[in-house]
């Protein structure tokens, strides 16, 4: 254990935070300042939609919305620089989102599944803003469950056109960002019909406004209203009525129709094809991820430096009222929350480098791209359930100052809220990640037909595949070196938490995919689903664990400064054995800890948390979020300077 | 257990969770109705302000405001029913926190602080609302510890007069309610200091503005600008520079100054004196949690009816999309937190009952008091953090929907996120809970001076006390009937259950006590009390459960119908086996559950989900909030009309 003598460096702990793409965020806090860019709360929806409209603009004017797209139409082919842009932008998260909407997921989708003709011809008008546009995907019936969207686009070959059209109000497009106000255009999603012949779920550019800003005749748009956050943000809901598009407005990378009507497609199976298309949806979920995490360190900026200058109660005899953050009941609140948010940065910070290395070669490997889809939904899942609760924690911690506007915490709780929601339900997505889970296993081991019959070949397993996601070879060293699952393990042996992470993981699928196997007809497979749901739930949280206390491991591995390492090393102690503690109850069920360790763990967070409570501003400051964005009045200065008046008078 | 067939009546239901005061819980259905009353979401500050002031004004020309009052001034001296009044304005929680400001906290502390004089002369006004005022107790610098309050009343006797002064910044008066806009006249609490005497906190009725609204001279309020919810209420700060108020302000029933300036009260001790002024306050508590409990019940009425329609992802091989209360994931985030509403409901009504009781005796028992105050404070806690828990989870259950305000989901976890820090931190209050029971302790096993020196005379503990709060035999002869701490005894005996929470409870407190002793100096003292915090917490929480746990068993006794009764019986059982598996890790640890039983704990949890799933309509529809009061469409039929609208397409 350290002592309380080392000392974090704030500038080796800021690099290490910021990585690979430093000098973006660099240089985003030096732009995103002044009046434009500053936090304001209790705009009029109107209002704050033109601010945001503003705000846009100037980024439109810089090299910003280029970052993520091909040098070839003006961008800078650095996805990875596109993420860290959207993840800075926490001086106002209607900004975030619309600069997701416009390049992220609009641009995104064109550049994803549109071919040169739609490149040449919008990429550069989408980088410029002047053809802001939607991404229609959602309908009001089907927001999970993409791939039974109802929306058509039937093929006609006497026009060589496609009739895009709502059947009805459940199929309508919906909480669709950039529609109630500001978007010219459309990638709609919808079942291509071409011969009679549904062919799955396509996108197709749709004009939804004329220049005036006018809906186009067949388009009925409709505005979503007040929000409980992001209100800067126009979401709208969207019908199309028998609207007539041209067949080249079909972004055709994964299927085209031919003027005859022919349909073809480089995936000949339906269902793959699908889900490469959605692959392509893999950033959003990282920069929500991403964005959410940011959030999260704004709120726990405000809340920790209140709580070491805000005082409450006396000390007994001493005349001197106690800093809140020396209570222990204060320090839990805070700090394992944010230890968690130092893990699940590294652990985006891998994201963001593995989407950017496979956006960079030729044609990503097939299995490396499920495995980086799986990551990403699990730790968007993870990140943005953390945002909400230590949001709110942050929010309490502050009492009724933390209920006031002026202090940022309702702005930041409000507007994250729906983070777990839009960009794949977390629930879902945990499924998603359990599903991926079991498909390695069987891949490993055998069949395991998930919703049809499920059969074994065999009752033995040998156990769960553990893939690795970050610094195999110091993980494998570290895991090798630990001692067996013994009650003598020294509870700080990085070896031995990894270990038990991993058993963790191991343990839950391999029970999970027993569990499934017994289920014979579909119907019994779905039931068998169904009842495992927690259990489900459960193995997508475990894997997400893992790979995130890895992601810190290694992160630690390349901060050279030695008294920083070892600020950090307790700090990635505090994540895994606050987990630990939590799920406490698993390890005891399972044997894998006794009672008497079990406490020991709940101690060592109280330990830790007291060993990390001096650096805790520190902590918070390297998270480099300039004090113009934070605004909230406790956190620079304005409680210490009413404590410094009371002393003087 | 009860099988599907079991179907509750809804009146019965009803007519339970109405209780007591039934009469005015029907009278308030139907008179707040219409668009005055009728929930809007998206009003600026001013507006939403105005909107609540015309509200006020329509109740102040009804009975309600004097429900609280002495008959002898115009009021009902019915208690119990301006408590229920108070829980019943979920229509629009502003109005509710609004008219808890005017009648609750500052008519309730003339009344309870004030004697005949003040009351002759104010409380007809106040009940009339011709004047407006403020409870003017937390500064800027001291919320959770009013003893150490810092503006000051000082007696000159020279004028007979009071002299109220805030001497610096942290001493402001803060987020007063009723402040910024529209009180007249505020009970301000400060150290009353006269012949150079400090006597400790005292409320003096200070005049704030003048009949024209301006604030009077010395007089400086501030608007304590947009929150993040709640904006209907005008929260203020208000500071005095200096004013004079005539001796009579004083509101003098626990301590008064004579012409001269000589201090008396009926109370020696100072602590006490100030404890049982702080006492007065218990109504606001207990009407708080009702509050948070009726939001709680609005959410999960939207959220468990649009789960009951809502579809998605298609059962194999049925071509039928499954409806989302059918998923394991979704009945276990809803259907225990309805189990709990449940049973907090029934404690409430408890709370309640003996508030009411205890205001019609002449001078209630010390004892009992206390206890009523550690309840309070307890119940408030558990009450508040189970609304926002819930409320979020509804948010999140109903997805993209729940995000729009006119789902009412926003405002309502928006209004009561301040819930858990207003009339008391919740984890101040919980700490107050758990000093509550080792004070109970120490009087029944030896000195315990918490905060001083801890000495116990003898180191032999026969356990703490477990004192009943409903239906004490009853309660006893099914403790008396479980079998022993046995592996075999049923989970679903209410006798084991039972004692299985009254056991943890002993336990916890016993082991508190048992830390705090060996704590020598004071200052040992207290690091030993800060040390334990954590344990602190869990021990008023343990006690909370209990007692909540023996309201839900007395209420279900009150039953009639045999199967409205078994239908409770299983969603009391629910309640209890999921906090037991919320909280099985210290089960384990304890061994007080082998790894088995607590896996059997989970499974009969989700058996309890599907068994009661069928019902979950029918409660919340018991709950009798009015369609008019949800106006959530999701929640009122705009789900099913689409479904419908799209099968006969």
């Amino acid at each position: 254990m350290t002592g309380p003598n080392a000392r974090p460096s704030e500038e080796t702990l800021r690099d290490l935070l910021d990585g690979r793409w430093a000098h973006v965020r660099r240089m985003l806090r030096e732009r995103l300042r002044g009046e434009l860019f500053a936090p304001v709360a209790g705009l009029g929806v109107e209002e704050h939609r033109e601010r945001v409209g503003k705000q846009l603009k100037a980024l439109s004017a810089t090299e910003l919305p280029g970052y993520g797209f091909s040098s070839e139409y003006g961008g800078a082919d650095d996805v990875g620089a596109s993420v860290a842009t959207f993840e800075m932008l926490v001086c106002d998260l209607s900004l975030m989102v619309k600069v997701g909407v416009q390049w992220g997921l609009f641009g995104g989708a064109v550049q994803a599944l549109g071919t040169e003709e739609h490149h040449t011809r919008y990429l550069p008008r989408i980088i410029a803003l002047d053809l802001p546009g939607c991404f229609a995907m959602t309908e009001t019936g089907h927001g999970s469950d993409v791939q039974r969207l109802r929306t058509t686009a039937r093929y006609d070959p006497a026009s060589e056109e496609f009739v895009v059209h709502t059947p009805d109000e459940d199929a309508r497009k919906d909480y669709i960002g950039n529609a109630a106000r500001d978007g010219l255009m459309a990638v709609v999603f919808a079942q291509l019909i071409s011969k009679e012949q549904n062919h799955g779920v396509h996108a197709l550019l749709v004009p939804i406004r004329d220049a005036e800003g006018s809906p186009v005749p067949g388009v009925r748009i409709e505005d979503c209203g007040l929000k409980s956050g992001l209100n800067g943000v126009d979401n709208g809901r969207i019908r199309f009525d028998n609207v007539r598009v041209p067949r080249n407005a079909l972004l055709n990378r994964y299927g085209d129709v031919a003027p005859d009507g022919g349909y073809s497609s480089p995936i000949e199976n339906r269902d793959r094809r699908f889900f490469t298309m959605l692959g392509t949806l893999v950033r959003g979920r990282i920069s929500v991820a991403g964005g959410a995490g940011n959030a999260t360190k704004a709120a726990l900026a405000i809340a920790i430096r209140y709580a070491d200058t805000r005082r409450q109660f006396e000390r007994p005899g001493t005349g001197e009222e106690v800093v809140l953050l020396d209570y222990r009941a204060h320090q839990r609140r805070l700090i394992p929350a944010l230890a968690r948010s130092y893990a699940l940065h590294f652990a985006q910070e891998e994201l963001v480098g593995a989407l950017h290395d496979g956006s960079t070669g030729e044609s990503p490997d097939e299995h490396e791209q499920r495995e980086l889809e799986a990551r990403a939904a699990g730790v968007k899942a993870v990140a943005t359930w953390h945002a909400t609760q230590t949001i709110q924690v942050c929010r309490e911690a502050c009492g009724g100052a933390g209920y006031l506007a002026e202090n940022r915490l309702p702005q930041l709780k409000a507007d994250t809220d729906v983070f777990t929601t839009f960009e794949g339900d977390n629930t879902v997505l945990l499924q998603l990640v359990a599903k991926g889970l079991l498909t390695h296993y069987r891949d490993a081991f055998g069949s395991l037909d998930l919703l049809g019959t499920a059969r074994f070949v065999t009752g033995q397993f040998l156990g769960a595949v553990i893939e690795r996601t970050a610094a195999r070879s110091l993980i494998e060293r570290l895991v090798d070196a630990a001692p067996g699952r013994s009650e003598d393990a020294d509870l700080y042996s990085r070896g031995w938490q990894l270990r038990l992470l991993e058993d963790r993981e191991k343990h839950i699928i391999e029970g999970l995919a027993r569990r499934l196997r017994r289920a014979g007809s579909e119907d019994a497979a779905f039931d068998a689903f169904n009842n495992a749901q927690d259990h489900v739930l459960k193995a997508g949280r475990a894997h997400v664990d893992r790979v995130v206390l890895e992601a810190f491991v290694a992160a630690i591995d390349r901060c050279a400064d030695v008294e920083t390492r070892a600020v950090l090393d307790r700090l990635c102690d505090l994540y895994v054995l606050s987990l630990v503690e939590e799920d406490r109850a698993w390890f005891l069920e399972h044997e894998r800890l006794t009672p008497s360790r079990a406490k020991a763990v709940t101690e060592a967070v109280n330990t830790l948390c007291a060993t990390l409570r001096p650096h805790a501003v520190a902590l918070v400051d390297a998270f480099g979020l300039p004090d113009e964005w934070l605004t909230a009045p406790i956190a620079l200065g304005a409680e210490a300077a009413r404590q410094e008046q009371r002393r003087g008078a």
